[in-house]
């Protein structure tokens, strides 16, 4: 049985003003709560049907406070379509320090204005996917706690790190030695060059690509060469990601 | 000014059995309708503001008999939230029929089951971006003419040929020497591999995989390596299709 006050806390958290003053966000389906029962995150409120808790009683922690409820009221809490096994309230992790080494020793995935929810949870899942030390936001992306945002990554909500950053402040602060990568349709052929898995990719948003004084940060432009006969004029900023990235990744 | 008659049966090709029925199909947005109109598809019916008419004189044929619309009637008759330009209905494309040597002289995109219109688009898009010969769709994909598939393909619908195959069966009548590949945790890592862009790659359901049939036609397992320290199971369709296709694409 859900009280009324615990209905519209979880309500609240679909608004990311509420979500910034609680501290907390929601994880919806079942997947994606038990991605969050695995990980480092803490969970506020877990909330499942019945059902699901007989099927996964191995993958939930003993000592976890689960509150039964229907799928009509887990449906009626969040934000999908349907919901017929569970819903959670995690805590906002705490933003951990960017190490000033990292781009030296690894490959971060920067993001410069990614305003869809979809676009940034496929990006998410990707950097997951890379094992990434994580992914720089620029203030203008979408929140990367938002419940379109969290189905998106499939899970990896739960592990990529999340630092936000005035991104045209914050790549003159890097070494000179770390390259700044980004998409350019006059840089270098991909295909040509061995990248390796250090530095910045930078990656703007779809409709009007990197703001300028991002844009004049770039120290490499990387160029993904369309078919010979191909006529779309760009590709969505998730699917150029992962190509760039598989490039970065192939020389291992 | 829009008469009741139009207005009934632009509202009707949101449903896929009028689509067929009427051998039509909506597409919506200036962007997109501008495609419509360069291409070799026939525009049955297209609706503008005065404003859009104003800023692309240019690119409209001066034949063309234009229903001048309210930015209220577009958003009204379509399946956009706001839709301020253009709307327009197409022709449905005649299904061309599928050389038999073409998996020998190019490579040919087959989706099974890929049910989401989004994932459908984007895959479709990138189609058009390496100017694949065409995509065969299993009878249960999404319909490639919904309004949501044709505004994912961003412009792509009005280039990319599209068959409709019961996979399956089709895949055995292939020669053999023609390569049928698809995506597989367990198949060969394509960094290690030389592919060129001949046979057929086929991609499964996001959350299925290839079906049972279909994945015992395969002749070629392909694998896009997980970074070493990688934490997400799998890749959404799209985006091992673009790795995969880039891997083709590679050694030309």
């Amino acid at each position: 049985m859900i009280s009324k006050a615990l209905g519209k806390y979880v309500q609240s958290l679909h608004q990311k003003k509420y979500r910034q003053r609680h501290g907390a966000f929601l994880v919806e389906g079942g997947k994606s709560v038990l991605e969050l029962l695995s990980s480092d995150l803490e969970a506020e409120h877990v909330l499942v049907t019945a059902e699901f808790v007989a099927q996964h009683r191995a993958h939930l922690p003993a000592h976890l406070a689960l509150t039964i409820s229907t799928e009509y009221e887990l449906t009626q809490l969040g934000t999908l379509a349907t919901n017929t096994t569970a819903l959670a309230v995690a805590r906002l992790p705490a933003e951990k320090p960017l190490p000033a080494t990292l781009p030296e020793t690894g490959l971060l995935l920067a993001l410069d204005e990614v305003r869809d929810p979809g676009n940034l949870g496929t990006l998410l899942r990707l950097a997951d996917w890379y094992g990434l030390p994580g992914v720089v936001l620029s203030p203008g992306c979408a929140d990367a706690y938002s419940p379109k945002t969290v189905a998106a990554t499939m899970g990896a909500f739960a592990r990529v790190h999340v630092w936000e950053r005035d991104l045209a402040a914050w790549l003159p602060t890097l070494p000179a030695v770390v390259g700044v990568f980004g998409a350019d349709l006059q840089g270098d052929n991909v295909h040509r060059l061995t990248l390796r898995p250090s530095g910045v990719l930078v990656m703007g948003s779809e409709s009007h690509g990197l703001t300028p004084a991002v844009e004049s940060c770039l120290t490499r432009r990387l160029h993904i060469p369309r078919g010979a006969t191909g006529g779309a004029e760009s590709l969505n900023v998730a699917i150029s990601a992962a190509i760039l990235l598989d490039n970065f990744f192939r020389n291992q």
